[in-house]
């Protein structure tokens, strides 16, 4: 199955969490193409987490970094370049975290502060690492840079909550931030608007076995998987993708294209 | 011109600066339609406006309030409630300011903190006034909110900078709690998305004249003057269109429908 | 209720079948409005139908047409001129009919004839009837056209067949006319997405009753009804919208913004 | 370059006329990636056209088929899997002409048994070409088909006339049928919008150089070449993109999501 698509190329994952993340897909699907990597989560998340066994397994490194620091950013950045000995020519946003909905707060009585932390975490931690990036100097021409995103962006789920609205906003990001790094060194920036998948993370969310259930009746194809997310990464890592950019792909079995499945009225 | 169409309705108008704020002309036009209604702008736009002279001209009210201050909302709300002998039928949020534009800081150079007053003014005012709204139960069943948006919520304006990304986050919050006001009190939630208008705010935006004449130039019928917005605004107040909600309405000439204006071509 | 919006204007009304029809609460509600109005359906409808009723209540004159013959469509708009003594300010297409639906023949095995017809009815029509309008020039500065169209023309309802189609079709020639339109006579073009609703027509399409119900639930503020829609055109065809145009404007209580409504999954 | 990535697969690829022709670019990279593809345009396209050249080139055959024929697309699936021993696993769709256009009729002024010509060619031809595989059953599982579609079919470019309207049917044909075929055989079914190219076909359209300047100017980019666009093709026949399906997808270097490139008014 590996065709060596990503042969020579660096690159900087965020996001691996355990075995179920779409991340931890990614980064075995790029090694396995042929990239090197660098494998990156918060602090507190690789405590819980056993990211370590992924980067022991990738013969990778691990370095730390809370996204919403742009110090820590910084640090990623350069000693991704010193270990990898290059600049990256692609990076993984795999991000987002709704205090909120952990707090089971309902969305017409949120917590403001909370919310600036959502947003901080899972929308303005994507324009920071791109702000470091190209302050740094630390992508190739021609690079590839993606964040994965969700449908709640541009329609209403409401057990999704404020978590919607940080995904608009990273969209927003990639499209905003997508001008210039393509104008700076031929980057391209997307987002990647992927199915409900079964994750550590989006298991938290209220009702997500029935609304999982809901997606794969709706989407002709069925729910996307995490591996077949991986895929498509390597897709738009590879040079076969140069000039797709400032997009937001549908990467969901036919989900967003369907007004209504007849499979849902059969019951 | 007047055709009584919000007579016997109550509304909050937000923005009203100077007789060049589209708000200022919605807060003619509704009450030259019957409305009564409340102004308010931010206690230090205020100082710089003109709105004690429209409030006198139209006999209303003004309550200052700091859109960012949810206790400044619920005093708000409250009184406008007492003033106005009841609940709202529509709302108008007509807010935004970003830091970093007014500060000439570049897109790929933002300061962080700037960014979050930015959408903490230009779109998270937006939830907090909705969420104050429901709490106390502050709309009239069929009430209709509305927020002024622009299309750099969906393309990319390099000199708009990170107002984009803050009204990509405002609509998605109109979208977000429009579910919850239909269900609650049948209330609907849109956002208009204007033509760039010859304002004091929009002004300060690098570029804006040339901009203006290239919107004008690609828009079919114009720019939309802030009077047609007005207009446009009080058909949105009005009961001839209770079932559209949590849509972003393009009001801008046809500007948003355009690949490519031959007219551009043609110098 | 009515305030007079529509006085002085002059308009041509398609589609009206039976007081089931949308059009035939347009007629009414721009009757109430203070417009002069023509009727018109295609003579094989109107031997079905009921429109000489309504046009005897409105005190209005029918002139047939099939809305597929250019010469039928100039004589309407010759004769409609001379009738209302002036050009028109506003006229509605509302005309839909898939031969391949009403013969049961499925989307994968469509007779092509059948569908050119398909196409022709229901969606060149509309460019005939505004080719033909402007070279008769039959419209008034700032008048506004509008043609009904459906959600189908974005995202899939296998049932609705080639229907979809010839959906996308006419909202193509609303958006590409409009341009032109706005260029000689600063007329605006629009479409109006309705909820699917209960008429003679729509009701012919398998499944409508599921349907129509699965509609209801996901909409928050549940579907749109005729009447709401004959308000929402008054509102596009009153001077209040002059600057909206080559737009598709949902009017469906919030269904084209959700993703999955909670209440499809309570049962 | 190449990696193997169609290695197995068999194909059909439309629209190679010369070698400008973006389906001529797509065989080349297919048949480099390992597919073996059968090669088809119109007989009359054929004669002006070098398609036996590429077919000698890449050593396969050439089956000429007038793509509003649905004998000739059955005999040409048909005879297909009889030469390359097998279902096909992708199939690009690469035909569109204006008669209209080149007959230089105005877009207020069309032909209407032109304009069905038209639609019949550039659109209606895809949905023959998908009902004639479904009914032979000619396509593997997870198999891949493309058709070319262009930005005129969201947006208005006045020069492209009515091959916009025939490319938002297009589309549509793409997304209703794309349901029909993950239904049936998980195949995927998507349009990808590319950049205006430099080919023969292209360049008959009015004012094609001055347009193809703008574009790429407002393209963060560049427009994209055909060569890119044969490179995404490969991308989605191949195996990494098995659960994106009834999309659209632009590929033009960010042209989709510009408002304003400040390269525009630089001059």
């Amino acid at each position: 199955m590996p065709h060596g698509l990503l042969k020579g190329k660096r690159g900087i994952i965020f996001g691996a969490l355990d075995n179920k993340s779409i991340a931890w897909k990614v980064a075995e699907r790029c090694a396995e193409e042929g990239a090197t990597i660098v494998l990156t989560n918060a602090p507190a998340a690789m405590r819980f987490g056993e990211i370590n066994a992924l980067a022991e397994a990738l013969k990778c490194e691990v370095i730390p970094a809370d996204a919403t620091s742009t110090e820590d950013l910084d640090n990623l950045l350069t000693k991704s370049m010193e270990i990898l000995d290059g600049k990256m020519d692609f990076m993984l946003h795999s991000i987002g975290m709704s205090v909120n909905v952990r707090k089971k707060k309902e969305y017409t009585d949120l917590n403001y502060e909370w919310m600036k932390t959502t947003l901080d975490v899972s929308a303005i931690s994507f324009h920071k690492l791109m702000q470091s990036a190209m302050k740094l100097d630390a992508m190739n021409e021609w690079g590839s840079i993606l964040a994965l995103s969700y449908i709640a962006a541009q329609r209403v789920f409401p057990d999704y909550s404020e978590m919607a609205d940080a995904k608009a906003l990273l969209e927003s990001f990639a499209r905003s931030f997508g001008y210039h790094w393509a104008k700076k060194a031929r980057v391209r920036v997307n987002t990647i608007s992927q199915s409900p998948t079964v994750t550590t993370a989006g298991s938290g969310v209220k009702g997500f076995t029935d609304f999982f259930g809901y997606a794969e009746k709706m989407s002709p194809l069925g729910n996307a998987s995490s591996l077949a997310c991986a895929d498509y990464c390597v897709a738009m890592f590879s040079d076969l993708t140069r000039m797709v950019t400032m997009q937001n792909l549908f990467h969901d079995g036919g989900f967003s294209s369907m007004g209504m499945a007849p499979e849902l009225l059969e019951e």
